[in-house]
């Protein structure tokens, strides 16, 4: 059929098995050539194609609720109701968003995009309904992934607790967005196997192998493992345990199996786990034959044969980068281990884990956990190193603060994913890491101009023993800049005048570095001569460049990629305050007090007027109220 | 013995069980003597006595390292570990630590305060270990409520997956700080019943209730159950599910039970968990009796009666009045439900379960879930009120910014225990919520001047639906004032002023107000005319006001008991920059970027040079800049 034409899920009330099973291969289909186009969660997608037509048949959206967790799986479910003729636009300034979100449609309840919600929210979903004495169903779609965040563990205890109505959907595709780590994913993989091929004498093998050499008071441990070895087989203690109905493992990629557990749930008191096996990049061979995770979310590509269609910058990646220089420290550095919370391929550290795998820590998606472990690490003398995304680091806020930087500890955290990141959009931009690290003591916080500077703040970072460190890095790639053979230790809180001025100084630092320079040429074209400082320290900063600037009486602007409120530029400003500069003029520039949507980049930039002409704009207008003063004085 | 003699935990190992029986006498009557003194967490350290002797019996601190989870408990291994003698400075300025401080003993390896922390600690001290090639064993000592923290659950399956060695003690006293809830409460509840008096029975009927009623493919699931009864019951199948070797139930008051077990448990390959039986308050009836935990921690007491010595402050405690409030209004408004994670009794919300038991949700140490199910309960249009200390806040930060304010939920947060909260010290200040909410788009934050105006506030909130509002309120008492009987709703962004002048502006919030207006008085002798004002919304800011103050070029100077680093003061500043008052001479006056330690309040204040004294001597710095600029003009 032509998806185009699809304006309610209701159509798939009438629809019998064989109608639907063509519906999910024109589905696969549609989104195979689409995404082609516009790249995106390709994947995760192609898994779920049957899971969502089956829940939009079973279910009434949106009186019941889906809530879809990440939420990049969440393209099916905005093809049926009715987005179909905007996936052109998909991830694309202004165009049809890559996550749920509200103001798209009605069948939207939730807004994802960091994993684990939907437990929770779910939960005060169905309490709502429970106060309201309403009737509807409330269905998170949760990834065995998501499963393993501390908030969705969180969730499962208290919901188990309260017996609350509620079908969960764990949708099990053995891997999240790196292979799936952790016990939990192991008790998943007993269920899976038990249900699937009931390999017992696996099983029997496994569990053996659990059972302690006993004695005295101990004795009857053995036969009691030996009792419920066949209960611990084919059913879902762990989930029983919890206080859930626990129903599967079932063939997701079946609809009739998943129609009939789907309406069994319906009718069952209590919560349910629906435990549903899902294959990833279904129906697509290089999806579904990927296993380090190339194609959970691409650019566009050949749909013929796979390909990616290149990028044209051939500069090294800001994950590689970096993952390579702390791998090649870690040769002659035996302090050196890598936490990750489930981003081994995105934070490109499979060459570390390959060569130090007793080094190398893939903790699942657990950002508490991972950062707190590394505080653990420092602790005893080591010298960890946390690859995180800027947005994911929000997870882990207290953690940094009470544990990590409350008792000093040496952990280097690598912030990968600074500033906008473009496609994923607002849950995905890395723009408040400064705001919230900058009021956090002890914290010393960095951002590298060109990817030159990046391998040299890598060793900085990792010869600095005074307490944690942080180094922002870009999504992308680097300026492809020529890289200095030998690694440098920069003076903390050392900045650099990259060009001199006697007009203005602006102060800026990372990816906004060229847009700095770029203004400082169209000013001198004004005959306004701007200095351009790389403040590569964010925090502490260079006081003593500070205080001769200030010094100078000419207007300060400083540019940031992210969040005003309480970020770099109010940090100079603070400077400006505590210092006596009350004659100081300062304006800042950066992320506006709201939330930036999908989009590229570059149109993001411009949308909020960050950018070069901005710039030039802000100082021309102090240079000249300065000279109308000053003419005045005279 | 006489405890002040010990300076190391070896001499235990020298003593039999008698006298180490002995031994725990002398420890609970030192601890309830001195601490009908000093006031301190008298419940949870008579529950570990016998625990902590025997730890330290079996293993040897501090190569083998001991992590107190939330660390309250940790007075007797203080006592063992040499600082018996400091028991009379307990948790005063400069005194002895509440909590585990590495600053204060080689013993203390983990510093804590915060819950749940514990076990990823020690996954980063075990991995360290390991990778060095060590031996030593790491003992985690987490509570049953503490378990249920997300980052817990995170490290439990992290460790699980590893199979790392380390012996985690489970100090289940069936209750945290407040009654236990979640379903692996009910786990635990089961364990316990199972070991201890066998009562196969109710466990039987428990079981059968949680049988689906069964068919067609699931037909089996009833046999399956009962086939594995025996297993479920008298063995720790959810932990040995996550990988863990299950050890227990014990009786943790019993030395000889512990040593056997803690010998063995030290044999054992792989993760352990010891669950182990504690009562709070044991050996101190007051204390033993206390169900709804009055007894966690206290101020001083009268050590025959338990009497505890009362407060002189007679006025509304701020939690009380906020939850009565809210309350009260949940009489006529059936949108109001409340969540605390598991502060049930410090947030005072007790009247309010008892009234409205269907609209509490106490989720137990949980604050991320706890965030995000008020946001799926304000999808719902409900307007959930999240009762929550600032310092647990911090634990939510990704929950507020990327559920709440991003999808602009009608959330009321309630922030208990905002700044300096004294004894607990630098775990437990209020100090960073102004700095990490302001920056969060939608959210509007506001704290009272008095309890009246608290209570005005209260009912603004709930009149408010444009988005997240935050009401900050402090630690203990209110200021004894007269409350309006009607409630107000104030206009958002509104500020107050509360006494006029024309040489400075004082711009101040909260628990500073008095001491802006002392301040002023101080100023008006030495012929300054100082103008004070309410700031009571943080965000969004008076901006009318502040073009009027701006406008009249005098100083402006802001207290705020916060953090200084991006908090309100910076806020001002900001708003002169962007609104072009480049010549606003701004001072301010808030907590330095250093972590504060316990004690008393005005003792810090003072430490810190947040005191009225300052405030004069910065305001007649600027006044007196500025007469002399204004003298030199003419």
């Amino acid at each position: 059929m032509d998806l185009q034409t699809i304006t309610s899920p209701s159509f798939l009330k009438e629809l019998d098995n064989k109608q639907l099973v063509q519906l999910s291969e024109d589905i696969r289909k549609f989104l195979i050539e689409n995404l082609s186009r516009t790249g995106g969660h390709i994947g995760p997608n192609l898994g779920v194609v049957e899971l969502t037509i089956a829940l939009h048949k079973v279910f009434d959206s949106p009186a019941d609720k889906f809530l879809w967790d990440v939420g990049h799986q969440s393209y099916v479910h905005k093809i049926l109701t009715g987005r179909a003729g905007q996936f052109d636009t998909l991830r694309q300034f202004k165009g049809l968003c890559g996550f749920p979100k509200r103001n798209e449609s009605d069948h939207d309840v939730w807004e994802t995009g960091h994993s684990s919600t939907s437990l929770s929210a779910a939960m005060g979903m169905a309490a709502a309904r429970d106060i309201k004495k309403e009737k509807n169903h409330v269905i998170p779609i949760i990834g065995d992934g998501a499963l393993t965040g501390g908030m969705a563990l969180e969730a499962l205890n208290h919901i188990g607790h309260e017996q609350t109505n509620m079908i969960v959907i764990l949708n099990d595709n053995e891997m999240s967005i790196a292979p799936n780590v952790g016990a939990l994913h192991n008790v998943l993989g007993r269920l899976r196997t038990a249900g699937k091929y009931n390999k017992a004498k696996d099983d029997l093998e496994y569990l053996m192998k659990k059972i302690p050499a006993v004695g005295g008071k101990l004795a009857s441990t053995a036969e009691r493992v030996k009792d419920s070895l066949k209960y611990l087989l084919v059913s879902g203690v762990f989930f029983e345990e919890l206080g859930f109905t626990y129903l599967g493992p079932i063939d997701g990629h079946n609809l009739e199996e998943l129609e009939e557990n789907l309406n069994y749930a319906k009718k069952v008191e209590g919560p349910v786990l629906l435990h549903v096996l899902t294959k990833k990049g279904k129906g697509f061979l290089p999806a579904e034959q990927d296993v380090i995770g190339t194609w959970h979310g691409t650019g566009p590509y050949k749909m013929e044969t796979g390909d990616l269609v290149k990028s044209s910058n051939t500069a090294p990646s800001w994950s590689g980068l970096v993952a390579e220089t702390v791998r090649k420290l870690a040769r002659t550095d035996g302090r050196i281990a890598v936490i990750t919370p489930a981003m081994p391929v995105g934070s490109k550290l499979e060459g570390f884990a390959s060569e130090f795998p007793d080094r190398m820590f893939d903790v699942g998606i657990a950002e508490q956990h991972a950062t707190t472990m590394a505080a653990g690490l420092a602790t005893q003398n080591m010298k960890p190193f946390l690859a995180i995304y800027s947005t994911f680091l929000q997870r882990a806020y207290d953690q940094v603060l009470h544990d990590i930087c409350r008792q000093n500890l040496n952990v280097f955290i690598g912030i990968d994913r600074s500033g906008l990141v473009g496609a994923d959009g607002e849950t995905h931009q890395g723009v408040f890491d400064i705001a919230f690290l900058r009021h956090m003591p002890n914290m010393v916080i960095m951002m590298p101009k060109d990817e030159n500077e990046g391998q040299h703040m890598v060793k900085t970072a990792i010869a600095y023993n005074d307490g944690p460190i942080a180094l922002r890095y870009p999504r992308g790639n680097g300026l492809g800049v020529p890289m200095d053979s030998e690694l440098q230790v920069l003076p903390i809180g050392s900045w650099e005048v990259l060009k001199e001025g006697t007009d203005t100084v602006i102060l800026t630092f990372g990816t906004t570095i060229p847009m700095a320079l770029k203004a400082a040429e169209q000013l001198q074209e004004q005959g306004i001569n701007a200095e351009v400082v790389n403040a590569r320290f964010i925090k502490p900063m260079d006081s003593a460049m500070l205080h001769e600037i200030f010094s100078r009486n000419i207007p300060v602007v400083t540019i940031e990629e992210a969040v005003l409120q309480g970020g770099f530029g109010s940090a100079v400003m603070e400077f400006a305050q505590e210092a006596g500069y009350q004659e100081a003029v300062i304006d800042r520039l950066g992320i506006p007090d709201e939330f930036i949507e999908h989009g590229d980049v570059g149109e993001l930039m411009d949308e909020i007027h960050l950018n070069s002409d901005e710039v030039v704009k802000r100082v021309t207008k102090h240079v000249q109220i300065q000279a109308k003063a000053g003419s005045n004085a005279l």
